[in-house]
C-alpha cells in the first residue's frame, strides 16, 4: 500500500518549486535570492527529518510564545539566533576582511539606543552593582591612526547578572556612551563583569533545558564602536580565566577578545577615589576597518 | 588586504561546528536530530545568500512583527509558513500512503477548537452570509467501509471573504462539526465559498508585496475528520472554475480536491426550504486512511 518513492519525493519536490517560481516576479534582486534560497534550504530541512505535522504545530506554538514574550525590554528571537549559532555566524560572515581589526561577537539582545552620553573618565556603571573597573585603550584604524571622536556605547550586566533592562523598576544602569579624544583615546568608569544565564524563562530556556544545554555566559562587556569612513565595530571583551568560555550559550568567545582585569590592592584609583575592596584596571584598543556600514 | 578563502570559510565551518555539538548531549533523539539538522540547514542557508548584518536586523524585525499580530484570532506565523510553502510541503512529507484515501492540503489559522455542535442536516452558516450550499458525502474507509460517527469539523469564510474570527464582535459562524450517521453519510447547510485573501495587514502581507504575490486563495470550504482507528484528514474542498485556483497564495490546491458546486433554480432544498435565488449543492466523500494519528 505504500506509494511509490519516486511518486512521493516527486510530490514534494513539485511543491518546493511551486513556491521557489512564486517568487520569481520579486522586484528586487537581492530578495528573490534570498527568498529563494530561504524556501530551498527550509524544504531541505523538513524533507530531511520527515518532519510530522505534531512538531509543524510544535514549532509555531513555539514561535508564538517568542513572539508574546517580547517587548521593548525582552527579545527572545535574538536570543533564539544566538541560541541557534546565527548571530555568531552573521558575524563570521560579514566579518571584515581587513587583518589587524578588532574582531566581532554578538550584539545580543540588551542594548537600548538612548543610553546616557558620559564624559570621558566617567562612570557607566551608573548605580548597578559590582566591583569597580576602570576600561582605557584607543580607537584607531589598522594603520595605526588614531580615530578621534569615535563614539563609543557600552552595556554590561550587574555583579548579579542582569542588566538593567532585565529589572521592573525601569531603571537605567550599566550602560552609556563617550567619544574618544584627539588622540583616539577613552576610558570610563564601570563594574567588573559577571557570568549570568541567559534569560531562560521563556521558549529559548525551554529549548536548553530539553538539550541539556548550559545557559551561562561567560563575564563580559559589549562595545559597539562608530566613527565615519569605519565599519561599525560591535564586540564584547572577555575576562581570561571566566569558567565558561568554552560553553558560551551564544558561541559568542573569539581569544582575541580575552583581557586580563587586573587587581589594584589600594592607591588612587584612575579617577582619584579609593575604592575600598581596591579596583580593577583593564585596557583594550578598539581597532576599526575601514569601510562602510550595512547597519 | 582580502583573508584567505579558506580562512573565512574555516571559521564559518568552525561556527556551524561548535552549535552542531552543542545539542550531542539531547537526551531525545529526535529532538537532537531535527535541531541538528536545523542548523545545518539554516547555516547553510545564512553562508549562501552571504548574509548581511542589517538583513538579519530585518529578519528579527520581522519576526518581532509577527509575534506581535500574533493573538488568539490572528496567527501571522501559520500564514508565513503557509506562504513559504511549508506548511503544504508538511502535508506531502506526510501524506497517507494509502492511494485511494482522500487528499489533505493546508491547515491555515483560522481554525477554533470549541466551535459548536450542529445535528447531521443543519446550518454551519449560523448567520454567515452568502449563497445556501448544501453539501453532503460519505465518509468510510479506502476499502469502502462506511465510517459512522465520524467527527466532521466544517469552517469557511462568508461571501465577504472574512471568518468569523476576523470580525472584532466576538461572532461565531461558519464553523461547526456534526457527526456521520450509521451508514457514514453526512449533510449540512452551508454558504458558497467565496475567494478572499488572506490576511495581509501584517508582515506576510508586506513579504507578499515585496515579492508582487498576490494574497488571495480560491473559494474553498474547510474539514477536519477524526474517527478512531484513522488518521486525521485535514483538507478543503475547492470550487471547479474559481480564477484563483493556479496562483493560491498557499499552495493548497489539489486536483483531487475541486468539486463542482450545483445550481439549482428552483425546487426545494434538501431541508424543504425555498431560498429566494436558488441554492447550490456539492458533493463530495471523505476517504479516510487507516492508522495512528500524530496529531
Amino acid at each position: 500500500m505504500t506509494l511509490d518513492h519516486t511518486v512521493v519525493s516527486g510530490r514534494e519536490q513539485a511543491v518546493t518549486d511551486e513556491v521557489l517560481a512564486s517568487f520569481d516576479a520579486t522586484p528586487d534582486p537581492r530578495l528573490r535570492a534570498v527568498l529563494q534560497s530561504l524556501v530551498r534550504h527550509l524544504h531541505a530541512f523538513a524533507r530531511e527529518v520527515r518532519l510530522s505535522e505534531r512538531e509543524w504545530q510544535r514549532a509555531i506554538e513555539f514561535l508564538t510564545r517568542a513572539g508574546h514574550i517580547t517587548d521593548e525590554r525582552r527579545q527572545e528571537f535574538i536570543l533564539l539566533s544566538d541560541v541557534l549559532g546565527l548571530s555568531m555566524l552573521t558575524v563570521a560572515i560579514n566579518e571584515p576582511a581587513e587583518p589587524g581589526a578588532t574582531e566581532s561577537t554578538v550584539f545580543g539582545p540588551f542594548f537600548v539606543d538612548d543610553a546616557p552620553e558620559v564624559p570621558l573618565g566617567g562612570d557607566i556603571a551608573r548605580g548597578a552593582s559590582g566591583a569597580p573597573c576602570y576600561v582605557s585603550g584607543q580607537v584607531r584604524s589598522v594603520t595605526g591612526t588614531p580615530i578621534a571622536g569615535a563614539r563609543i556605547e557600552v552595556w554590561e550586566a550587574d555583579e548579579d547578572g542582569f542588566y538593567d533592562v532585565q529589572y521592573p523598576d525601569g531603571r537605567s544602569a550599566g550602560r552609556g556612551w563617550l567619544r574618544s579624544d584627539a588622540n583616539g583615546e577613552y576610558r570610563f568608569r564601570s563594574v567588573l563583569p559577571a557570568p549570568y544565564p541567559i534569560p531562560h524563562d521563556g521558549p529559548v530556556g525551554d529549548l536548553l533545558l530539553a538539550t541539556n544545554r548550559s545557559p551561562m555566559r561567560p563575564a563580559h562587556l559589549h562595545f559597539m564602536v562608530t566613527a565615519p569612513g569605519f565599519r561599525t565595530l560591535i564586540t564584547h571583551i572577555f575576562l581570561s580565566g571566566d569558567p565558561y568560555l568554552a560553553t558560551d550559550a551564544v558561541f559568542g568567545v573569539k581569544e582575541d577578545l580575552l583581557v586580563n582585569a587586573v587587581h589594584h590592592d589600594d592607591g588612587p584609583a584612575p579617577d582619584g577615589t579609593h575604592p575600598r575592596g581596591g579596583w580593577h584596571s583593564i585596557t583594550f584598543d578598539l581597532v576599526l576597518a575601514a569601510g562602510d556600514d550595512d547597519l
